[in-house]
């Protein structure tokens, strides 16, 4: 265990701890160890012998597990915690002491590249399930590194866009998920974003790194650079950056000793970053020491699939003849159509991507189950965007005319969508819809299987298709786990992290994305995702924490209690249906006639719960008083307002089961009034507390 | 004339000169003569007797011109010319030096309070009205007031709220109306606003009212303050305020003095101060020696009624039975139903309010147009708010069916909208709606008259009348203009400068106005208005630029010619109908592929034209170079980018009737270059321009 004082090291030697020694590792100085750090959070991108420099290499093996766009929709903490459990292992075995995720930005827009490998457009949800996934991660040993620290939501630009973002939105929204993180986990790492957040890169912004993330909410770990962030090392480590990433080959190290040498560094500042390096090196040590359980790859590719089932929606059912079009009937004839039915897309483009153990394929996984009928193949498109190809289309729609059933599997390809670009538009290729619609006039038994990182317009998609699942990306057991949905083995129950629009002018952030001129104004303000559909009463094509069920549930008996932690809410959930099935029944929160700007209602708790046909049972969830507070820009803090609340329990933003209401004692919050103010504020102002001295 | 040499005058003298020496007027110092302001714009506010230290007073009797909602609807720049020339002639009469006036803030959200004192949605519409406006004012030596600079577009918390603002839409939307003003017109002052303007007091900031009212635009004359929007005098001074207004009874005189005598205050930005104030008085001393028109109520009146009669808007005219219900055919019989009808609401409330001369009764005024025919009338409902009353409903739904036509006065009343503060909806009044709905079951020949001050939803209004009239406020002489539209004695050619959108959530600051905590984000930036509805691509119930008329036009021959200082558009317009009219012919112009962000299309130029039945004539606009530019946030200036661009002559923003292309070169834009720019913007950026010397 390293036990060094940080005190007694040299200002070369505290610099030298806070710059990479090459591209994925820290230096070692004395007998403080050199730790390695590697690409996540969906596998381990642990690359390949010696550093190319590039941090690009072929990197070794490990589970793709669903990446977070896919994860997130399973809405499972407990599942994301074992997935954070399982990376622990295998980042053990590979000698990995810190794994780059989770990442907790908000997918402000749907165009932004990176949104696959973001929760949600919740910060709510976000931080409830990265947290779970930090301390599946940590619990074995490795560290985690919450990214990317702050406001990075968009690709174009982004090593050095400005987010232009107002305080209240900035605290609700865009921090909000990192704060509950950081307070519920301990992250060892938080790791900078590479934009400005209001004029200032965030490597160099120390209301960020040392107000908020330390002051405020008590971090004690190390702030690590994104790869390249740092713009000037100097004024990084005087904002409360701990260690600069990849090397720079000593270069900045020297400019950090002169600085504190000249004085224009406190060196007590840079004491400061090393004595952090060092007790990260201390956890890094006592973690290799830890004993974790064997990695064995074939137990976590079940677990893999496993996940991944959880994470597929069933955002549409309908009855076609007699009975809906899902699941399938194991014996009767399917075609399965669509590149990526053989060729599976299921993971993300950029530094997260993994070097699978290996890839279910659906075709495969589809025939395996499908009690020996036949199950047909064709292509139908082509994704390198040259169009149609009349051949291909022409044989799936034969293939798909001669079946009892159609699986058409439709979604972007690597290229359309990647880290480091975003997509200017959310259309499926207009072949794709040309082929479903086609398909769909021979065969009204259709299925669309959905592949992608970001949100896409369905509108053409629900116009045709009967029947529609939506994996996201689902990692490397993918195939799988779209068998094991497609044909019942498992009850599909996973929900939408994210709505899905109408059609782009729809989106909050539409006008103002990805930003010009290295400003990107976020217009919308609070309202973004579901918060803005729900406000403007627009309609959507599948609302936020929408997903459909093989069996049905019903919400009754919601009781809401008021206390000093928060809003205790229950609710029994009744599975009404014929199969075992799991619900995620969620909780809105709701603040008529609120003093502040607010939206209609927010998601501030949910419960998973799994059901045998006919049997209750009675959730609890409590909607934390800290979650129910809006920041007040006056007083420049957390508020939680007092009065009524509204709580609806619903199974999805836009399905309310349940409503009810329940008394809040708000915070004291004295403001002071001046001539300006108007008379209703002096009016309405709480008294001021008494001094006690009389 | 004044020749005061300010340099020679006492720190107290200037300072003395810089504030009121009670509610209207400035001191008397030495041979510098005291000037009297008054509220404009619409007609003159003079109060009557001795000052009363609160300017609430009644006032002198003068003529009350449609105020600028009803007076913008014209769209006609030379007949606002008559107007501001009109009321000089009334200035001069009532020993007036300025009247304040005119407002050009832009109506960013239907709501505003004060909207009804403002122009339009669009800053080109606003700045050619309002030129024209102080011309025709100065024209006969009377000071006009620019107002309210800048950023003030609520009424809500008006004293401190700060409006924030990113630096394109301040340039493109919020200041461009003012600085065409400014540097066309001249006027001889500029009123501060009372609001903050990204943090700071528009009275205390440097940067507004030096850097880029003096500097930038080359404005010489005085910056006067609202009444009270002064913090800090001292402060004020020395970012570029001349003259507080109304009197502090000497107080902030002795601040000044102590300032400069302390050096806090440089004694050379006093003395410039005082300058101003010296060649202001000089010009008010021109002016009072200038020969000007007498002033005679009667042709005031007749010319308030000429141009109010311009101001009407005929947003529907359906054929009922085998003819349009307008116009209405003498000798039938009418009901006038409608408490406006007997009452007329003809201005706004608050500062702007005028003692008129006389006011033209509705019913009246159509009672002598209707050739002796019956014509009853009915109040229908009452405006306090009480609801429907079931005998006037009844009353009037029974004379609405004796009659062979119903005329239906809607609107708000005066203490529905008002300077002071905002609406919180842009409803009817539930009782007027349930009121026209009964009556047009009874009366399928209905007409609408509106009278409003800020945008109404018009659904409900526009899914039952056949026909409607839209007179927002038409001043004094409002009710013999509308018989004069309902007669057809003169051809409606009014059109609306704001979009009517189909409920409040379209609108684009929805969600951010007010705002809250003393802070309004412009969160839809560049988007206002019609620029909004087009790039979200939302339906409105009646687009900006609409207004229908009892003839029709064609527009032919559209031709585009770019020169050095803008693009000319010229375009036939003929009348093709069988009445005489008048035309407002739009030009929209567009960038396709912009490298900015841009709203879908913007008003660049517009032109009337008055038509014999048959005839045509063949209209030319010029689009001025100036008015192509964006504002570039990285050189900090005007550019107009280089390319194709399209112009659109059109009869409203969605009834475009043609379309033509120009090439348009670029200004010259050289950016520096980083190791962060994208590479894309190395490869697209201009070359700069080769040093003169080799």
């Amino acid at each position: 265990m390293t036990t060094h004082d940080p005190d007694s090291l040299s200002h070369a030697e505290q610099a030298a701890l806070g710059s990479g020694a090459d591209f994925w590792s820290t230096k070692q100085v004395g007998t403080i160890p050199s730790l390695t750090l590697t690409d996540g959070p969906h596998g381990v991108r642990r690359q390949v012998g010696a550093d190319d420099h590039l941090g690009i290499a072929a990197s070794e093996p490990a589970t793709c597990f669903p990446p977070a766009v896919g994860l997130g929709q399973s809405w499972d903490a407990e599942l994301v915690g074992k997935v954070g459990q399982a990376l622990g292992a295998e980042s053990r075995a590979l000698d990995v002491d810190i794994l780059l995720g989770p990442g907790v930005n908000i997918k402000r827009d749907p165009r932004c590249g990176r949104n696959f490998e973001y929760y949600s457009e919740d910060p709510h949800l976000t931080g409830v399930l990265a947290t779970s996934w930090v301390s599946g991660l940590q619990g074995t040993g490795v560290g985690a590194s919450l990214k990317h620290f702050a406001a990075n939501n968009t690709e174009h630009d982004r090593m050095r866009s400005s987010s232009e973002v107002a305080p209240r939105p900035l605290r609700e929204i865009y921090l909000r998920a990192f704060q509950r993180v950081v307070q519920q986990a301990q992250p060892w790492t938080v790791m900078c974003s590479y934009n400005r957040l209001n004029g200032t890169y965030t490597s160099q912004n120390h209301w960020l790194l040392t107000q908020v993330l330390r002051d405020e909410w008590g971090f004690d770990g190390v702030v690590v650079s994104d790869w390249g962030a740092v713009q000037d090392r100097v004024a990084a480590v005087a904002a409360g950056l701990d260690l600069e990433m990849p090397s720079t080959g000593g270069t900045t190290d020297t400019q950090v000793v002169e600085a504190a040498e000249a004085g224009t560094l406190d060196s007590a500042v840079l004491t400061r970053a090393a004595a952090r390096m060092v007790a990260l090196a201390a956890k890094a040590e006592a973690g290799r020491a830890t004993q974790t359980p064997a990695f064995d790859p074939e137990t976590h590719h079940a677990l893999a699939r496993e996940v991944a089932a959880h994470c597929v929606v069933l955002l549409k059912n309908d009855v076609v003849d007699t009975a809906p079009v899902l699941p399938l009937t194991a014996g009767r004839s399917l075609a399965v159509i669509g590149n990526f039915g053989q060729t599976p897309r299921y993971q993300g483009g950029g530094s997260s991507h993994v070097n699978p153990t290996r890839v279910d394929v659906p075709l495969d996984e589809i025939r395996a189950l499908a009690d020996g009928a036949e199950v047909t193949s064709a292509a139908g498109f082509t994704t390198d965007g040259t169009g149609t190809d009349a051949a291909l289309r022409d044989e799936a729609i034969r293939a798909a005319g001669a079946a009892d059933t159609a699986v058409v599997f439709l979604g972007l390809a690597a290229h359309q969508e990647s880290e480091g670009f975003d997509r200017d538009h959310i259309e499926l290729p207009a072949e794709q819809i040309e082929l479903l619609e086609a398909v769909v006039r021979v065969q009204p038994r259709t299925v669309v299987v959905l592949s992608h990182g970001g949100v896409l317009c369905l509108a053409p998609v629900v116009a045709c298709a009967p029947a529609i699942l939506d994996g996201a990306l689902l990692g490397q057991a993918g195939g799988g786990a779209l068998a094991d949905v497609l044909y019942g083995r498992v009850n599909p129950s996973a929900r939408l992290t994210e709505t899905v629009p109408v059609r782009i002018h729809d989106t909050p952030a539409y006008l103002d994305f990805p930003g010009e001129h290295s400003h990107v104004q976020y217009g919308e303000g609070l309202f973004v995702g579901y918060r803005w559909y729900d406000a403007r009463d627009i309609p959507v094509t599948f609302p936020f924490g929408h997903g459909l069920s093989y069996t049905s549930f019903s919400y009754d008996g919601l009781e809401l209690r008021s206390a000093a932690d928060g809003i205790t809410a229950s609710v029994t959930v009744t599975n009404t249906g014929e199969r075992a099935g799991r619900e995620v029944a969620q909780f809105y929160v709701a603040k008529p006639g609120s003093s502040v700007a607010r939206p209609p209602q927010e998601l501030k708790g949910h419960a998973v719960v799994t059901l045998a046909p006919g049997d209750s049972e009675r959730v609890t969830v409590l909607l934390d008083r800290q979650d129910l507070a809006y920041w007040d820009i006056r007083a420049d803090r957390w508020v939680v307002e007092g009065g009524t609340y509204e709580v609806r329990a619903a199974a999805s933003s836009r399905d309310i089961r349940a409503t009810g209401t329940v008394e809040v004692t708000g915070d004291d919050l004295v403001l002071p009034l001046t001539l300006d103010s108007p008379l209703g504020e002096a009016m309405t102002a709480p008294v001021p507390p008494r001094s006690s001295a009389r």
